[in-house]
């Protein structure tokens, strides 16, 4: 099958969220997925292109500025000429779960870096391409989107090293739908409310009634829908939970 | 062109975004539109009529209890037996902008009565619908939608006959949503940030770049992405703007 | 003693945050008490003009315009020429808790009516004195109060006669903010979390740590602050709550 | 004049709202004056000892976890058994406002750096002070306090280097107050909003109304009106602007 028109770029993919947008945005789009180790996206990378999709994988750190610039450059060697359609950050925040005296300045960092260092890195290597592809004729104006967790709007105990990152990822995204809305970039900021039926999830909430996971399928019809909003009616930021979910 | 399988409420349907929704949703269930007087919505029942769909309309004030138990008492009669798969509350809110001092009391309460008691009495006719349709098997889980504003999050001088009655619909959906969400309804709030292109806008902003106004029937298809969502995978808010738009 | 040289009012007096805010800011002010039945406020009325105070209370429904409007052409008589320093609406939203379905529309409206639409009706009644209070040489800057719950940040299942006019209040009071902050009067809005030790909640929180609910005179003081900060520095919103409390 | 019995440390002391904060918090305490270059604290210092109360200062880098701890060592060799009643963190962010095209990686770093990270190590070092103060019999619960901004709660085009350190700095005192409350240390969050009168900003807002900028003094007032207040009834946030702001 002929590639297609235009890429989208996924950072953070596993076998849950990132796969499944990965796997949604390939019916229109080359995809790129990008994940620290190579096991992560192969098994998706593989199936995407069985199926009669195209993709590709690249082994890349988004806190490390000279590895995202180097998969940019080599995007665009392999896909010369195809506008950006969409660069999506779904990088889950690494941290660790401690009280708070026992937590280290490393262990701190960590959940800042991995939620909001590599978004930065990551949105400052898409954008020119994304503001590029804002003035081609692309179906759908080019997206920007993170990933973000309830974390985002609530604090709590034990997470200080998770919620301050995802915290300042929400007020980044904010920036950058001000600043990069009037150039035809759509900025969105999804918050994700819940536990996500992944395997690692598989023996989780085992008594919950049916349903009580999110499911990462209905998570990437959701980014996709709001990719396909046009420039006059975009969403910045919405919630996503089960029904069942307490908040 | 035989009556779909289920129904689906809009109130507050004029040229705008009550009349998009309905033809939005018309693709898979028999609409029914409410306003305060038929020519606001007869244009609306007819272009659908004629286009295959099925629609009616019916004179009501959302303010009014017994007004609105009888609309679907006779939406009970007029379609037998099929479930509501969905029932949204388009409303805006009636209201006077003007100096705090100058606004009467009932130029305060009018902001309230339009934007959160009408919500309140059609939530309570829709809701023992929604829930029966909860289990039946509708391909889409039954959605009790509002529609809201930005003044449902931000104060404004001079806006306080209409902001606290917006502040309190978005409180109403959240409390509908924590305790009918579990029952399998889904219940969510929009927040439309930004001048709708209407007849009625068809003269402002004159001056900004072209798409400034939020288009109608993008709104219509963001309700229905978030109609579509499986359960396990809701929606409660989200934000919808021109790109443009300062915020 | 001789009568202070301005007037406070604090609407909603009963025998926790509004007696203590009433004794705290008689040290400074003639206080004027309300409250629908003159038993609510008559011990405390006693209290400070026995304590060296002055004190008088009046009985006033905030829901009704003229029953307002009377209590302020009073106090000016009563105390002729005196500036109003502070007032403060003080009115616990009325609500009955349960679930959506058994709510009736005037249940729904009791909360709005205590909780706002009281709170418009005596903000139009004080606002013509604070501003001519701002252009008189206090101490301190004419303050208008209004008391909150948690219910005004969030929603939740039962509390739909209640939380709906706390948002409501909320949006209010920024407005109020926005628009009267400008002609010197000092805008608040005390969000208060938790269970207040009255003589009604003395059973309540029995195995609950020590010192688990807010105390009143405290609550006082903190609104004493708030009323004493300059022009300059003004806070508009805080939060109250114990030390043990869970949010 | 003799020492007094308990310390409060305050971080971040130039001539504006550290300074002021410091001078007040001498009324009663002991008061270590913490910033980058003794020149920012040596007046302050100077002027507190010759007024009849007790400081001194550190020259000390928050980024520098080894730094603040030697600071809290020499404190608690200089004022031997004396409990920490109050540690502020007064530090403004440092940040670079440019496109965020043209910010660099170091720059990003920047704000979160000093406006989260130094938080963070400020705070684990002062927290098993303040947790031990807690157990003795101080006038006021031993107080952990943070300065933030209005950038906490609202992104910005061109301050993707400054607002999201401030979101999660914010996000940390939420965690950090949930977290030891409980154990009778009151967290709080100042959202201050607006220019700050100081010698840096004197030629700012110079056609504005009297009054326009922020009372350095009037904050410190504030902020002691917050650690006055008993752990029944704490403030976790509130807000400061002048009466002119517009927000």
């Amino acid at each position: 099958m002929a590639a297609k028109q235009a890429i989208a770029l996924v950072a953070g993919v596993g076998p849950g969220t990132g796969a499944a947008i990965a796997k949604k945005f390939a019916s229109l789009y080359n995809v790129v997925l990008l994940a620290r180790t190579p096991n992560s996206y192969e098994a998706t990378v593989k199936e995407i292109n069985e199926s009669g999709g195209t993709a590709i994988g690249f082994p890349a750190d988004v806190r490390d500025e000279v590895s995202i610039k180097n998969v940019f450059e080599q995007v665009t060697k392999e896909f010369p000429d195809k506008p950006v359609a969409a660069a999506i950050y779904n990088v889950g925040g690494v941290f660790i779960r401690k009280p708070f005296l026992e937590q280290s300045v490393e262990g701190f960092k960590l959940g800042y870096e991995t939620s909001v260092l590599g978004a930065f890195i990551f949105a400052q290597a898409a954008l020119p391409h994304l503001i590029s592809a804002a003035r081609s004729s692309l179906s759908h104006p080019p997206s920007l989107f993170f990933t973000g967790a309830t974390a985002a709007v609530k604090g709590s105990p034990y997470l200080q090293s998770f919620s301050p990152g995802k915290y300042a990822l929400r007020s980044l995204t904010q920036s950058l739908a001000k600043e990069f809305g009037p150039e035809g970039v759509h900025v969105s900021h999804f918050i994700i409310d819940g536990v996500i039926d992944t395997p690692k999830t598989k023996e989780w909430l085992k008594d919950a009634p049916e349903g009580s996971k999110i499911d990462p399928a209905a998570i990437a019809d959701t980014y996709w829908a709001v990719h396909q909003q046009p420039r006059t009616t975009w969403t910045w930021e919405l919630d996503i939970r089960p029904y069942v979910e307490k908040w």
